[in-house]
């Protein structure tokens, strides 16, 4: 029976505070906070067991101490913007609490995804005894935990990893982005990078694509490879890969959309003079595309997220696919919120579950893959996110 | 040996200026006014024979009058928008000078494109014994030509018409519109219209569309059908014409950055609120695009502007088709403009030959197609835009 204070009022904070108010076995008293109040407001009001909510700046660290103090929560969890977790985690530090947040630090003024900010926190959370668990959303997160159980359960060495998210999913729009379209183009349009021989090698922009057939009919897809954040830490925990890649889906009429926009400079990132005043167009272009946030009651289909392990199992060649399977037309039943949210802010209060329960608890800062899998799966499947794991099978080279 | 007053310096204005400069057996005095005069004085200093410039509000009827009595030209030519043809109309009439435009009058807040308000000034030209002559560009203008010639030379009765305007340039840029992109976009993406069996016909933007084989190496395009005004004095002055469509090509390129920008909001005409400030989405993309201007000298390629007129000719069914081909860089050499500009400038310099010449001179208000079309034709060609006829054949039923 623990107190929580939530910070993040977007759809991934909806989704975390439905899911703990599910648990109130757990968080017996639960805070959201936000920049704007009312927002939080907003979301209690969707569920009926009592939610505190509060006003913060996560970009101000004595706001949050004050803030924390207050409350005297035993675990924060941080799902504010990717530029906050310092903060926030300072705040952690100087009032004694634990520390889970879903995505890396990555500083305002550059698209730079890198553990190396939150991993330079290391010896302060071991010396003050408490815990900080990085990443735990979907990917990162679960796609963590799935390679962590195929190195534990499935393979004896896992060499090749290949982590696919499948949005198979419609809004119906002609055009219109999952979260927050600014930051969504600027991760698209990013140099790409995979983990190879040792090293990261870069190639450009959506420059490597193949057609991959999903289970569960969803059938053919094309998927681009990216960079993401959870291949460092998976490369460093597991030094036996040698090779990760990240690939996601993007449907032909989302790719031809962005390459027009970006022909005719909607996506550029500086100031534009027009009329006297000073324009940045992406900036324009996100108020004129549709509010993410708009897209849940619209949006039908599926999203399928997981990894291909590759290695051997007792001298063997081996292939081990671990899946997950989840419904956008469900989740907004259940809060309100499509699938990209939800996928995202279920591992977040499984994983702080681990942590208020003791099965993953040590002093330090730690990524997903660092503790036991199944102790984590065996409770994500019942909070709505069920593991599917395809043991032996050939799938295509990525 | 007349003076003559120019008004309007965009890439038209620019075309006429040059042209009239090369007859100066004809035009011997040329002024170029505009409401910008750093744009005439800018053309002029690119023509060895001195041209006159002034500044004038195209808008404004007592300040037209007052420029036309100081220089005391034979003839204005209306190169300028065709907002202003009305108010330089009146200015004609009330200093007793003769008139010629290359586009019919459209009010600025509607894109309707009708002859219905300047045809209304036949009353008081004729009165005066003045003339005015509508649409003397290339289409309108050579197209109503190349018709007339179709019904004086080639066929006994013309009953369909077909004219088709190709633009095969590229000017090597991911997107951009040869003209005005605000004015393009509003064109292209308007309701459709062609005439049939006495009445107009309405039909949704860009929905009918062929593949054409054009000649002279240009081969294979798509046109689409659209609305183009010179069907409406066409069918008027040559009423045996059953059936008349207007066709012009677009690269997939071009019609999928359309479909995008429209899909985002980007061709929307009305104002947006953005952080406090009001801003029209078309006109900041027009402040993205490259200017129209700077595409001059990067263009290649040529273009093909025609009519097929289907008829009879001695009780037996026929064909004739009659075009223009012309070549982008041969013309950026010649006066520092592309094909577009040159197409429309040109004719509008032959219009005012034939009007001065007192080949084509009758008071009243005229279109193209009711005077003798050889004697424009015999001008138009060492000019700088032969005429092929392709005197029978099979061209596809369109």
């Amino acid at each position: 029976m623990s107190k929580v204070l939530i910070i993040g009022a977007g759809g991934v904070g909806q989704v975390v505070t439905h899911k703990c108010a599910q648990r109130r076995d757990i968080f017996s008293e639960i805070t959201l906070a936000s920049r704007t109040k009312s927002k939080c407001d907003a979301i209690a009001a969707q569920i009926s067991t009592p939610i505190n909510t509060a006003q913060v700046n996560a970009d101000n660290v004595p706001e949050l101490v004050n803030l924390i103090k207050q409350i005297g929560p035993k675990l924060v969890i941080n799902v504010a913007l990717p530029y906050q977790d310092l903060t926030i985690m300072d705040a952690c530090l100087e009032t004694g609490v634990d520390y889970l947040d879903t995505a890396n630090y990555e500083p305002l003024d550059t698209a730079k995804f890198e553990y190396s900010w939150q991993w330079a926190y290391q010896e302060r959370f071991k010396e003050k005894g408490l815990m900080a668990l990085l990443g735990s959303g979907f990917d990162p997160g679960v796609t963590n935990v799935y390679t962590a159980l195929a190195a534990k359960k499935y393979l004896d060495v896992v060499e090749e990893l290949d982590i696919i998210d499948a949005n198979a999913g419609s809004h119906g729009q002609p055009f219109a982005t999952n979260f927050n379209p600014e930051i969504n183009i600027r991760e698209v349009t990013a140099t790409c990078r995979h983990w190879e021989n040792g090293q990261w090698v870069e190639s450009a922009p959506l420059s490597t694509k193949h057609s991959f057939d999903f289970p569960e009919g969803i059938g053919p897809m094309n998927i681009y490879r990216l960079y993401h954040e959870e291949m460092e830490s998976l490369v460093k925990h597991i030094p036996t890969i040698k090779k990760a890649q990240f690939w996601m889906t993007f449907s032909d009429n989302y790719l031809k959309h962005l390459e027009v926009l970006q022909n005719v400079g909607m996506t550029r990132i500086d100031e534009v003079e027009f009329i006297g005043q000073k324009i940045v167009p992406i900036q324009f272009l996100k108020a004129l595309l549709p509010d993410p946030g708009s897209l849940g009651p619209l949006t039908k289909g599926k999203t399928c997220i997981g990894v291909i392990a590759r290695g051997t199992k007792d001298g063997q060649k081996k292939q081990v696919y671990i899946y997950n399977i989840c419904d956008h037309e469900a989740c907004y039943r259940e809060v309100k919120s499509q699938a990209i949210s939800y996928t995202t802010g279920v591992p977040a209060v499984v994983g702080a579950i681990m942590m208020l329960s003791g099965k993953w608890h040590e002093a330090g800062v730690f990524n997903m893959e660092q503790f036991d899998p199944e102790l984590f799966l065996e409770v994500l499947g019942p909070m709505g996110l069920p593991t599917v794991v395809v043991d032996g099978g050939e799938w295509p080279k990525l």
